[in-house]
Formats: structure tokens, sequence, C-alpha cells
């Protein structure tokens, strides 16, 4: 935050009084809020205190921040000491608004990740950084002809991209459609964020799997959402709830993630995939199915999606590069009837006129080509072994204390804790040893449950992460 | 759409009927719905007669499709014939959502461009493809070095981008602003996304000028708001306005586009700039500028942003590459108070997980560099030359017919049309005789305006374009 040019002819105090007036100018040290020490601040900038003395003094002579006796120092309410200038209250308009911040385990999370680089990152459902295949993208990059346009993108999304998408659906998930029943998106994230803005209205009961990845997501909320629960067990969900609960709340809509289910690794069986789709056709409702994850598929072949199924073009299909190529590409994919695609490309418009055409045509290139094969063969490779060491490593240090069923797929493995701790707790005395988790609450799942994103660490801090947790569980059990 | 392979062994009758089996089955072509006649579809796709009877006799067997004396062929509605499938209706999802979708003035003009590529585009508010600086923008994408993180990008931005910006932002607009404090977009459209979405709430009262770009956008009405006229003249708004205003509504911000404004072409008086800012400190208003078009200035320096001259941090400021690089790349982003720029992060993570790392990377490596400079002075040229053409084709074709201001920057020209005609007529007629532009309603105006994008078609079209206009106009005029 704080670059002090030690070459620049601009004496060090003034340096960091221009420094601290640009923040106070610019509402990032708003009226009334204290100024570090002259010690502490002299400190953090490896300065002399005097130093520090002579910028307070250039800003106390301006008027621009105040001197308190006893207090110390704070931004001056009356900026430059002219005229009672107002700041708007920029603090009520960030909490404004109707659409809700993330939950606050979601921000704390976030905030140790960003603040402490060495812990070792158990919480982001990503794969770690050795896992995307860097050289293959870099070189089809370079290869870009730029043939295409660089003016604003088809809402709907590029050409090219659609039509690889085709081949690409019917190859490796046996999902029969068209390029004009594509919509490219940023990741499954803003399919989810589009289905919810644009096709469901305040009030409407939508059924999720309990625990989901969903509940993470105050975005549903935020759309005036109802969430039923569908108990997830070890074949996924019970279609034959659905009639009972279709009588009673009235479902709009279905979202399920059959394969390797964000939390659980639960895979839908067969059986239960044909009822469901069988039902929800009965009914009328339709069915998100949200399927990152189902390429992951370590030792058997990879479970079709429901959408291979679907006879009543009931399914609408999210599918997305970030689990299995690179998160940071932003390139994902719903499959949808003709209405709905267009739709949700004349509002996405609004909010974000498209996306970048770059990464677009690069996924064009590499969704479904030979290298693109080739790394698929490796990941599912290397995520087996990182499963494998995961569970070798929990059998170990934590037998008899917890539970869990071994994965087969995907990036999670999801933990019942047993015995009682208290949840927050544990997620502290865990970030203080070193390890980020994702406490089942985050899921909608009730106290004593945890995930362990097992692909993002390398596989050298599996081990050593994975400890951190076992004490970390010791301690707050007593 | 459709695509017969001569060269595929499965026979050509097959071939259609599979591809009209999978748009029935992907709710394309709803149950119900009237299958093309035998003449029109063997003539589309110029193939005998008998080779569509006999893939209708296919889809007949199998009760997909079924035949009715008299009408035709229609999609059958109890699929395969089996058991009464029920598709969702799509329709209704479709119509749902409280998100609006486009004006239909503007669907329309999409749906023009898309279905007629002969058309000379002077409705899109971008540059034409010649002006775009392809062949900097791809080198650079070549030397990128993929160092960064492949993962989830920070949802505020790339780090390094905000680094460049700061620098970029003093050095074009003298801004001074950190990293901290900005936020990088998909174009200005996401920060005026973020903004009507997360910091207003239904209800709240938005002052914005009368025209303007934010009338096209329905967005602004699905997040509830209410929009204030702001009328402006040939120096922009008129700040004294805005106690009465404000005393009358409440207001909770001002939208604002002072240099070059869309579409009218207005630059803001310095008077009235600082007053406005006087005002906004007074009431504590937050004020939004939205400044995409400052650097394309003609002959003049280009004019400084309202920002530059914010002392009581009053301004969110919005830039954007679309207007001077390439609309395409989805590069924009928003000076704000850091909790502002930290609610904004937080709410797009759960909206799209933030922006490809790609087009961010190669930002950062354009913006603000040497052939962006270069670049820079070329377009203004350029931009000049189409609108000294505009100018003078217009005045000779429509001269005592039509009145404007000769705009000295932006993409764009704002008429006046002398006389009374049907703006729809109007618009019809133009297509017909190959040319489109926006007629003014779309932004707020009342009837008799157009807007003529002359950055987008090619030199050699505008005047090919704006003869038709004419020839159109007296067509109507009658
Ligand atoms: C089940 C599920 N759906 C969607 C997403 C969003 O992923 P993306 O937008 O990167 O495709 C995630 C990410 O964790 C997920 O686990
Ligand atoms: C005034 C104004 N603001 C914002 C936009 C959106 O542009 P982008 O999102 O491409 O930066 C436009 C585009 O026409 C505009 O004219």
């Amino acid at each position: 935050m704080w670059h002090i040019d030690r070459e620049s002819d601009i004496p060090v105090y003034r340096q960091i009084a221009d420094d601290l007036e640009r923040r106070i100018m610019y509402g990032e040290l708003p009226p009334g809020s204290v100024l570090p020490s002259e010690r502490k601040l002299a400190q953090e900038l490896k300065v002399n205190r005097s130093t520090i003395v002579q910028a307070y003094d250039e800003l106390l002579a301006t008027g621009l921040i105040e001197s308190h006796r006893g207090s110390g120092r704070k931004v001056g309410t009356t900026h430059w000491g002219i005229s009672p200038l107002r700041t708007p209250n920029w603090r009520q308009y960030a909490e404004g608004g109707s659409f809700l911040p993330n939950l606050p385990v979601i921000r704390k999370i976030r905030h140790e990740k960003q603040h402490r680089s060495t812990l070792i990152d158990m919480a982001g459902g990503e794969l770690s950084p050795d896992l995307f295949p860097a050289e293959a993208l870099k070189r089809m990059t370079r290869e870009l002809d730029f043939a295409g346009s660089l003016g604003y993108a088809d809402p709907q999304g590029d050409e090219g991209l659609r039509a690889r998408l085709v081949s690409y659906l019917y190859d490796y998930h046996r999902i029969r459609t068209t390029e004009d029943s594509i919509l490219v998106t940023s990741g499954s994230q803003q399919s989810l964020y589009l289905i919810a803005q644009c096709l469901l209205s305040p009030g409407d009961a939508v059924a999720v799997e309990a625990p989901s990845y969903y509940f993470s997501l105050p975005m549903f909320q935020s759309a005036g959402l109802r969430f039923i629960r569908l108990p997830v067990d070890g074949e996924g969900i019970c279609p034959d709830d659905i009639p009972e609960l279709h009588r009673k709340h009235r479902l709009r809509m279905i979202i399920v993630n059959p394969n390797y289910q964000n939390p659980t690794g639960t895979v839908m069986s067969a059986e239960r995939r044909l009822r469901l789709l069988e039902l929800a056709a009965e009914h009328g409702i339709p069915i998100v199915e949200d399927d990152p994850f189902s390429l992951t598929a370590f030792d058997e072949a990879p479970p079709l999606p429901l959408k291979a199924l679907d006879r009543s073009s009931s399914v609408l299909y999210i599918g997305s590069m970030s689990k299995i190529v690179a998160s940071g590409l932003r390139i994902g994919w719903l499959v949808a009837p003709q209405t709905i695609v267009q739709r949700l490309a004349d509002a996405r418009q609004q909010m974000d006129f498209g996306l970048s055409v770059l990464p677009q045509w690069l996924a064009a290139q590499y969704v479904g080509s030979e290298p693109f094969g080739q790394h698929l063969t490796q990941l599912r490779e290397a995520l087996r072994r990182k499963r494998d060491l995961t569970v070798a490593i929990l059998e170990r240090e934590l037998a008899g204390e917890i539970s869990f069923s071994v994965p087969k797929g995907g990036l999670n493995l999801w933990c019942s804790l047993h015995g009682e701790v208290d949840d927050s707790q544990l997620l502290e005395a865990s970030i203080r040893r070193g390890i980020l988790y994702t406490p089942g609450s985050v899921f909608g799942s009730g106290p004593g449950h945890a995930r362990f994103a097992y692909a993002r660490p390398r596989e050298a801090e599996l081990a050593r992460g994975l400890a951190a947790f076992a004490e970390a569980w010791r301690a707050v059990r007593g």
C-alpha cells in the first residue's frame, strides 16, 4: 500500500503527507477516523519518527487532520478548514442495496487468505496452480489470430466457441444440442445468477440439495427465492420426495449437482436419475443441472449428465472450465431451450455487455482439443493421488474421530466430526495453526461438518495442513 | 443452422430427421408447433422434396410429430407416443423474473443487425473494426508470460492492472487514487449495474441527464429506481436545479456523463462542473461520473473529469477501454472509496466470480503504454475525419431539415428533425433502405430526434448510409 520512493526528489515526509492526503480525499480515511501513532507508522514505513512528525505537521497546517490531546490525531471533519464539505455517507451506501453480501464465514475465509499467504488453503474449491494446463494455454494464446471482431461480442457468446461446444458436449457428455441453445457465461456462477435473476421471481420455491454449494450464495436470497431442502444420502437426493414437496410448495425449479456433488462428493444413482427426470416431466418442473465436476472421474468412466437422458426438455445444463481447466478463465456454458438462452443473453447485455472475446477465442481452441484430452487424463491421475493422500492422512491423524465417504471424483472431501465442538472455534484454531477449510454450515448442514478441498493445496502441503487441523481439533475438543 | 454433410455415410433424409428430433427434444420446437411445409424445407435445404417426405415419415413413425389434415405437420404433444411427458412452460419462465428485458426498439435493432449483414450500422456506439489497435493487441497478447495465477482472480481485479491504472488515471485524467480504490469491471456497463444493484434500493430517486444513455437501460427500472430528469442544454445539466429537486425527491445519486455526453455530444462547462461538485458536497449526494469518451477529444485537450476536482470524495468515477480501444475486451474500472469497492467486489463475486484474467493481463500491458498513446493520436484523427464527413454529408443531404451541434469528441451526432414524422415509421423506412440509427426516444427524448453513431461505419459507408437516411426521411415525411 505504501510506496516510498527513495530515489525521488520529493522528500520522504512530503511523500507520506501526499499519500495520506490522497487517502483522506478519496474517502479511504473518512472524516473523524483515527490516524496511526507516530511510532507505529514510523515502524511500518521504516523511517524515523521525526519524518512522520513532519508529515503530520504538514497536514495539520492545511486543516486536513486534527490533533486531539490524549486521543492522537484524527482526520478533520471540516476538510481544508475552509467550507464544511460533506462527504457522502459511503458506509450507508455500501450497506444499502437489495443485493446481499457474502456470508460472514466466507468473507472471513477470503480475508484470511488475502492477509496470510502462508496458510494452507483447503477452502478454495479449485485446482492447485500446478494442475492448470498453463503451457498449453499459453501456446494456444500465442496462436490466436485475432480474426474475430474486437467489437462488442454477441451477448450469447462467441459463435466459434458455441460451435466447438456443440461437438464437445456430444463427445464428452453425450448431450445433443445446437449453437442456438448455448449461452456462454462467466463460469457456472453466472449461469446460476442469471437463472435466479431472470427466470424466477421473489417468493418462488426452489428445491436444492442439502447440503449444497447453493446455500453459500446469498444471491439466491437476494432474488427472494425460498429454498426447499432435498437431503442428500449416499445415492443423492430422493426424487420420490418431490411430488409431496411440489404439492406443498409449488416447486418452480429443482437445482442439482448430480456428479461428485459439492460438498458431499456423492454421485446420484442411475435409478434416481431416471426417476427424477420422470417426475420432473410429469409435473413440468424444470431441473437445473450444475455439472462442473463430472470429467474429474478418478477411476470410472465419467457419469453421464441428466441432460443426456432428458427427453422432455426439462433440464437446463450448466458446464464450466473452472474445475477441469482453470477457474481464472471464467468460461462456462448453459444449454437451454432457445427462448431461455435469448432471454438470458438479452438480460446479461445490460449487466456486463457480454464476455470478453479473448478467453472465448482461447476456449474455442482448447475445449475438446487433443491437448485438452491429454490434460484431462493427467488431471484425473493427479486428483486421484491427492484424494488417496488425503484419505490416508485423515485415517492416520483422526481415526475414529471423523467419518467420511471416499469421493470418486471432484475436488472435495466431506467429513462428519464425532463429538461436540463449536464450529467457529474450530475454524479459528485451525487458522491459527495454518490451515483453512470450509465449515459445513456454509453449505447449510448442521454443526460438526467440514469440507476439505484437497485439490487446492500442492501434494506436499496436504500432510502438514491436515495434521494442523487434527491438532486444532484436539485442542478445541478439549 | 442446418448442416447437411454430403460426405457422410448417414443418408441425407436421416440427417434431417435427426436434426429435427434434436430441435424438438431441446425445446426449440415446442410441442404443437407447426413444421415447415415439404416444399419450403426442400428449398431451404436444397434437397428433393421426396427427401423431406422421407424424413418426416421417420418422425411420424416414432410419434414425435403428427400429421393433421389441412394444417400440415406439427410437433407431437405426447413425445415418443409413449408417456405424456410435459415440457416445462419455458416461455412463461422466459417472461418471468424481475429483471426487465431490453427496450423493444433496442431488441429490434439488434435483431436487424444479426439478420441483415448488409445494413450500414450507425446505431452501435462503438468504433469501426479498422479503428481497433488489433495489431498492437495481438503482439502484446503473444508476449503475455502467464506468470499470474490462472486460479480465481481477485474479484476486485488483477493487482497488476490496478497498479497500472493508478498511473494511467493520473497521467491521462489527473485523478489521484490508490490500488485499493479501484474495481475492475466488465466495461462501464458492469459498474453501472453494480451501483444500481448494490448501492441503491427500490424507490430511490436518481437524477440523470435527459436525454441520456441511461434511459436505454431497463436495468435501472429492474432495480426499482426512479429517474429524475436533468435536462441537458449546450453546457450540460444545470446544477442549480438540484437543490429544489433534492428537496422534492431526496436524490440518492446523480449520474452524469460530462464529457461528450451520449447522445448529445455536449461537454459540461467548467463553471457548471464546479457548481455541481459544490452542490453535491453541500447536500452529501454522490455523483456517478461515467467517462468513456474524454480521450477521444478531436481538437482540444481532453476535458478533465469531475473526479480530478473532487475534494469531498463525492464522485464515483467510471472509465472503460470500450470507446477508445476495443469494446470486445470488456475492461472498465470504477474509482471509489474503499468501502464501496469492497462491497461491489463482494457482490460481483456472487454474480460472475470476477473477470477473466486474460483480458486483464493484456490491459495491464496496454493501458498507458507507448503504443496506447500512439493509437490514441491516430484514433482522434480518424474520428475527427469521420465527424467532418458526417457533418458535411448531413449539411448537403438535409440542409434546413435537421439541426445539430457539431460534437468535439465522442462517437455520436445528435440531430433534431424538423417537421413531424412518426419515429417508428422513419426507422422502418431507413432499415428498408439499408441504414440503422438510434431513434431519440431510446434516450428518453421526445419525438423527432435521432442519434447517428458515426464512428461505427467505415468512412466509405458514411455517405451511402446518410443518403439512405435522407431518402427515408423524405419518403416518410411525405
Ligand atoms: C457446484 C458448483 N457450482 C458452481 C460453482 C461456480 O464455479 P464457476 O463459476 O467457476 O464455474 C462452483 C464453485 O465452487 C461449484 O462448486
Ligand atoms: C455513456 C455510456 N456509458 C456506458 C456505456 C457502456 O460501455 P462499456 O460497458 O462497453 O464500457 C456506454 C456504451 O454505449 C455509454 O455510451
